[in-house]
């Protein structure tokens, strides 16, 4: 028994064109329509193929759908839903990807009240961004995080776990603002993080740009991946989940001043007992499978 | 014509055993001896087979040598060169591989005085310890940035180079206190950042280290691998590169203040312009091929 016959999903860039091809390669009988706000990128989504229908307007997409996924920036949310609000079936399930929720939810139920809605956040992506860079297999394996509001219709909640669950993810459910919180640490604060260093290296005058490029394996090439990911997606991400990120930044602050007091001290244990402790977590995160065991993550050595 | 004849390498973790790898490899009739101050370590080397000969001592492995290169914690480089003075032939050269160059410059010259020195740095590693961890193919297309002092014997500086070539390095050549300036940037401070995110991370009292782990796909694991590389190794660069660091650090910390600030006043504009500028790097170290161009690193998904 499929979750939904007809799925529409708005905002063809990586985690949208990912998600209509894992519907496409688990469930190729559910109907898929797609529609994005370029234009560009629709004639792309069709040269793909990446659904049966890809339409011009967001109404035109969500007309007779069971469940619309928006897969498009946190602060579009509310926009795209007073779009949809008009041509939108009454019993039709609302959900989206973005990785704030408590902000989203608040938007959703403003622009659509009454409708059924189910937030959920895939925590997995690439650095690249649009169309063309998205795969079926990008959600095996990895979290899917529910944050229905308190109220939600239990049929609805288990509808949409089970879409994500039938693509590969695993979901839990989460209230809004301890996903918001949980989401600082994981991913909001390591993006602000690689986005300073990259900026602050290329500004150096002493150390050319070049220099930087060419000696990057030294670390500092992980810290530009994320770096590279999409600036739309997060400037809203930081702006709307302002205060976990502020609350996570403050505490990195310190404890970075409580590093940098350490090595001009030379307290060399101070140094040692963290960097040992560090080690550990790493090895949880392979033995629970959420990355590569390869060392240097499996990059080619040719 | 090979550069030399018989090589010495002290300290048999994941670079020294990789050296070994790379030269038995690249340079079969090279012949290669290796000592390590631990007893453990050096039978694991005989069981590997990395050289023709693991002595117990400094002073048998370097008798005969006509390069010895140290493969040592930053700070171990000054005791090591102390203990083989005594056995060193007047004609052999010294190179190490460490991460911090003007200090050790300094070490060698008071250990070794009259000795031809030449110290290098390649630009290359993985997360891994150990003489387990190394690989022959480490050092290809990696850069080896040799540091010779001002008044060094133009042939010793072109064999210690013709070395790395041959395992498949790039050599370039820079004085000593600007390598410690480039790589307090492009290696030194991503790994301090990285380190102290991840304490901070596991130090959360409202997110349980159990859920930091969960959803680490977002990006913190990504930090996770570089602050699990060796604690001591690390220990010593910063305190032996405490100048140039704290100076990285300063302007770090100065940029991720304005970000901070951008953040708290909603300065939209200001976030994804640096977003979009940070991009164009990952772009220039993926061209130069200094990454891989693969999404997420080229992480397998299963």
């Amino acid at each position: 028994m499929l979750p939904f016959a007809r799925v529409t999903v708005i905002g063809l860039g990586l985690i949208g064109s990912s998600l209509l091809r894992a519907i496409r390669a688990e469930m190729p009988t559910v109907r898929l329509t797609g529609h994005d706000a370029s234009a560009e990128v629709r004639d792309i989504a069709r040269h793909l193929d990446l659904a049966d229908d890809i339409t011009d307007t967001v109404g035109a997409a969500v007309t007779d759908a069971d469940l619309v996924i928006l897969c498009v920036p946190v602060r579009a949310m509310g926009d795209v839903a007073e779009a949809m609000r008009d041509d939108l079936p009454g019993e039709a399930i609302v959900s989206d990807v973005g990785s704030c929720k408590a902000e989203i939810l608040a938007a959703l139920t403003a622009a659509l009240p009454g409708q059924a809605i189910v937030p959920a956040h895939p925590v997995a992506g690439t650095e690249n961004s649009g169309p063309e860079s998205g795969f079926a297999s990008l959600f095996k394996g990895r979290w899917c995080i529910v944050t229905p509001p308190a109220d939600a219709d239990s049929t609805a909640v288990e509808r949409v776990s089970e879409l994500w669950r039938r693509i590969g993810a695993n979901v839990e459910r989460m209230d809004a603002a301890h996903h918001d919180l949980v989401l600082a640490v994981t991913s909001h604060l390591p993006h602000l993080i690689a986005y300073t260093i990259v900026g602050t290296a290329s500004d150096l005058e002493d150390v050319t740009r070049s220099e930087v490029i060419k000696y990057s394996a030294g670390g500092f090439r992980d810290f530009t991946r994320i770096a590279a990911s999409d600036p739309t997606m997060w400037r809203d991400v930081f702006l709307s989940n302002k205060d976990a990120v502020l609350e996570m930044l403050q505490r990195f602050s310190e404890d970075l001043s409580a590093l940098q007091r350490a090595i001009r001290w030379n307290d060399g244990d101070a140094l040692f007992n963290l960097f040992t402790r560090t080690r550990a977590i790493r090895r949880s995160i392979i033995e629970e499978g959420q990355d590569d065991p390869a060392p240097d993550f499996g990059r080619t050595h040719s």
